[in-house]
């Protein structure tokens, strides 16, 4: 059946054209050493001044790249200010973080690490934990040709394991690229629902979100608590206020709960406070279920993840500081 | 050279004879099933009522089974009384905790998930979460012959998985088995001073350790303002103050900082702190650096672990509660 639609796909490449929302492709890996050597500083936890938390530990390969709560957990239990956003499909994103303070991966790979409600570890304390471990010189060297460890060079091999962390093979994407029965007829009735009642206007591209800002709240005001401004805190420009990047929707059925605050974990009530606050319109119930049934299409193939053996710390490794403030 | 020595060691079985330390061997599973339902269960963070925690988090299989901190880290970063033990090679404990209060993996298992200093989650609740969740239901009955989900056996898929992670063909262990040139003049000379100073009277068995209980600060006090007061809280026994199961020196160089208290991440140090308490001598520097020499031999493969997908939850799962007291 696959090979028959693969064939029919392109033959016609009829399926996909004039689609919003395009097929996650799968990503060929040019420099295995460096994206190995990006996991393990995505999964050390030495990272963190309490040597506890990890880019994982927020972004969890394990639940659809998130740490399914409604903000983060950061340095001595502190609460986040916004909803962690998935890992998965990052690459696809046109700026990174919900208000796209930082350019690219590389960039934003930085922030959490230094930043005191999250890891809380300074720069140059997280080097020089790198830089004291025997097998993380070793690692340096293989990848860089020299044991020098600075902070380009951890952001970039986390970035660059981060690219791999694609969900390619969605029944969505399958029935893309020519493979009719890959979802049902009420999936079909939902997507189609969800490009006539104008989601797909914001949610495009490959990873059905992420190529552009919009203001939440467009028609109506969004109900939250959360302080969180947007990208006003960028621009400076007061029309960017409530501006945030457009989520991705791949994977939604495992990146609960929903919107910057985490509001919700009920996709079909996120669906339906979506389309009143940014489309004015009143979703009927079996509409709802529908353009949810489609949502849940988006489910990719997980990256599939051995975990790393991170090289031991020596007694002259600093030590970790778990209770310090 | 490895089918040499194996077959000498078949022959002959001379290294190991009269050997202290027997090698850990690998692990056939019987029910790759439940194992990898326990290995989901093990890396389940709505497990505890943050849903941020789960068993790796304190047991980290990316660091040698442990947390690498003195103490854990628990719900609202609450401060653990006592070294998070590695579960690697843990199969092989007389009993689990340092305390040895739970007999075994299965009853072990449940102790963490509800310690309010730990995960923090009463067991119903825990099971209420798991039973909402139609991946967990699927692979119960898969595992078990219907659906229904208890804790006996949220425990025994756990215990299962964990009785898989074990450490074989350590250097020590190719030599134990026949492989003369597996380790260095230095390290075997450090292993007859472990044995002749006294370390093996306790450090025995496959997992150098775990055999019996005995005192910390036989001979000498040992100094520590850790509140652990040892067996004594579980048999009511005063000659049992202190007394503590004897922990393994399996992949040791792996799992600092070292003893019940976490008190030192200087793997040398320890040494001499136990030859000084345990056996009242007072170790040359030259012969401290050949017995940490040894005890580095005991680093054996690591488990190779594929992060399990974890089911996602519904509308109607027990949500977390992660800034909750």
């Amino acid at each position: 059946m696959k090979y028959v639609a693969l064939i029919a796909s392109l033959v016609s490449g009829a399926a996909m054209a004039g689609e919003p929302i395009q097929p996650i492709e799968a990503v060929k890996v040019d420099n295995p050493a460096k994206v190995e050597l990006g996991k393990q500083l995505f999964f050390e936890p030495r990272l963190s001044k309490s040597g506890f938390l990890s880019c994982n530990s927020c972004h969890n390969l394990s639940l659809g790249g998130v740490d399914i709560l409604p903000t983060s957990i950061g340095h001595n239990w502190q609460e986040g200010p916004i909803n962690a956003p998935t890992v998965l499909n990052s690459r696809y994103m046109l700026a990174q973080f919900w208000d796209g303070r930082a350019a690219d991966l590389q960039e934003q790979a930085a922030g959490p690490i230094a930043n005191p409600k999250e890891m809380a570890l300074k720069h140059e304390l997280a080097l020089d934990v790198l830089r004291s471990i025997p097998g993380y010189r070793a690692s340096f060297e293989g990848v860089y040709g020299d044991d020098n460890i600075d902070l380009e060079r951890v952001t970039d091999a986390i970035a660059r394991f981060e690219e791999t962390l694609v969900t390619p093979d969605s029944r969505f994407d399958l029935w893309l690229k020519g493979d009719k029965e890959a979802i049902t007829a009420e999936e079909k009735q939902g997507y189609a629902l969800f490009k006539s009642n104008g989601c797909a206007a914001c949610h495009n591209g490959p990873a059905a979100g992420g190529t552009m800002y919009q203001k939440m709240g467009l028609m109506q005001p969004f109900e939250t608590t959360n302080p969180a401004q947007g990208r006003v805190d960028v621009t400076g420009k007061e029309h960017d206020r409530m501006v945030f990047k457009v989520p991705t929707l791949r994977n939604i059925e495992l990146t609960y709960p929903y919107f910057h605050d985490g509001s919700t974990y009920d996709l079909k009530q996120a669906v339906i406070t979506m389309q009143r606050v940014q489309l004015g319109r009143e979703l009927s119930d079996g509409d709802a279920e529908k353009i949810t049934a489609f949502l849940k299409t988006l489910t990719g193939k997980q990256p599939a993840i051995t975990l790393p053996l991170l090289p031991p710390s020596v007694a002259a490794t600093p030590e970790p500081a778990p209770f310090a403030d």
